[in-house]
């Protein structure tokens, strides 16, 4: 069954885009200072992506907000991060709803209803199981939306418990799996499925496993530039025809300016076009184990 | 070191208040009809609340609002979370943000930001490991409130990866251990901690376990009512003196009224008075081997 996020992503690809995703971080202190000033800080941060997301958006498919950042400016902040992904669709990119939820049945149907409306994808946590996901999987199979599972996360602490020794081996091991038959039925059954993961870049020597675990599974790449992951050793998470992962950047991104640089639209603009080239390279470098079909 | 929100709990409880939480999961379909028809949803929720806390308040002493069923409405929603939240406090109801967050430090510090300004403590996923626990720790220790881990969740797929056989036991145990330790400098050292573990009412056998493993943690108790739960069976949650466990009810409490009863009002307060008997009842039977000091 096609499924409408995973065809997209493949078209967008295929047709020259890089596999490349902008996270969306809001930091007052680092937007620049001339823009707005005085405004109330959701304003200012949904003036910055009014600005910025036309810069990104010839480069980078995929924006990826993450809602903490617009949380912590309470209902109007909320408000703003649903404006930001209508501004993320209008400019033609995927969004990607960094909202990290994860909860029991009825709960995790609240959660799905409340971000689908205005996400292609969103993130999860897999430790309730199973039931806690449905909603979304229900959503992947009858509405075109996507997901991807934590799996192996960038932070240093994700040692340790996703590398705590199982029955199954290390646990992000059998998060991996489970990633793989959440998304069995979903998706072109000879491509790839909705259910994507996240791996930290930051771990390289995890990807090539982890991918043999989900040879169907999108994954999404976080942890180059700031945390100290590059991406030329994200290969293995590519097949040969360059889909199956997606990099995604924030800080190295958005706050490559100095506030008070008046020619930070360039500088966006600049690293933008490096970072589609840097990832565009690594999905073509070495070819991992992707479900990719013969090119 | 003293903690504010402990100290709250412990005072309360030992002053005679049932060791109850009222879980706020607004459903509109499940409002009285005769509130507020017509207005637009989050309207109709803070409605409610407006009208059903200072029922509560006098039989459960915290309120736990899920998120999921706010944000489901969106900014508006989002706005009638944190105004329950203040309508609970001026009730002098203790807030506990059932909000389940879980992110890499830069963002875990920005989720605490979000919530702790108007909840006295939230639940949390543990999976990123202590670097993401982090930011939520110092406000437990700097400003007096408390945390609330995943450890061991009310779903029937809670067994799937809580269960997993590790190096360690079952990882809910690995992660029982990882809430002591966190918890270890904070509070008073011969009492509970800010660092509370959610468990599953709906799991009795491995609740004596689990509490052997963290018994400096408040133990938040799901399940009962609709999931099925007994309230009775959740002794060994409790020490001595009837600290140390919080039983929590949404639907059982909020939703025991056909939408139509005029009579919804009574209907809660018999409710309420009714769940505060039976945790106090629970908390007094069999005594589990919390941290009280000698009563």
């Amino acid at each position: 069954m096609p499924n409408a996020f995973c065809d997209q992503l493949e078209r967008r690809i295929l047709g020259g885009a890089a596999p490349a995703v902008a996270g969306l971080d809001p930091r007052l202190e680092a937007l620049p200072q001339a823009l707005l000033p005085g405004a109330p800080p959701a304003e200012r941060i949904l003036g910055f992506y009014r600005e910025v997301l036309p810069l990104l958006a010839p480069h980078v498919c995929v924006a990826k907000p993450n809602i903490a950042y617009f949380e912590r400016f309470g209902a109007a902040g909320y408000a703003a991060f649903e404006a930001t992904c209508q501004l993320a669709r209008s400019q033609g990119m995927l969004v990607l709803g960094d909202v990290k939820r994860g909860d029991i049945g009825p709960t995790a149907e609240a959660y799905a209803d409340a971000h689908f409306p205005h996400c292609d994808a969103v993130t999860l946590h897999p430790l309730l199981g199973t039931d806690s996901v449905q909603p979304f999987l229900a959503w992947c199979r009858d509405r075109g939306r996507g997901v991807f599972v934590l799996v192996r996360t960038s932070n240093p602490s994700a040692k340790e418990f996703q590398d705590l020794r199982t029955e199954g081996g290390p646990l992000c091991d059998v998060l991996a799996r489970a990633v793989q038959r959440w998304g069995e039925d979903l998706g072109d059954p000879r491509g790839y499925s909705p259910v994507g993961a996240v791996v930290g870049a930051t771990w390289p020597a995890e990807l090539a496993r982890l991918r043999t675990l989900m040879p169907r599974a999108w994954i999404l790449l976080p942890g180059v530039g700031a945390q100290g992951a590059r991406a030329e050793d994200l290969g293995p998470a590519f097949d040969a025809r360059g889909l199956g992962g997606l990099i995604t950047q924030s800080r190295g991104l958005l706050q490559c300016f100095a506030p008070n640089d008046p020619e930070w639209r360039a500088r966006v603009r600049q690293a933008a076009q490096a970072f589609a080239a840097e990832c565009r390279l690594a999905s073509r470098g070495t070819s991992g184990e992707g479900c990719g079909r013969s090119p």
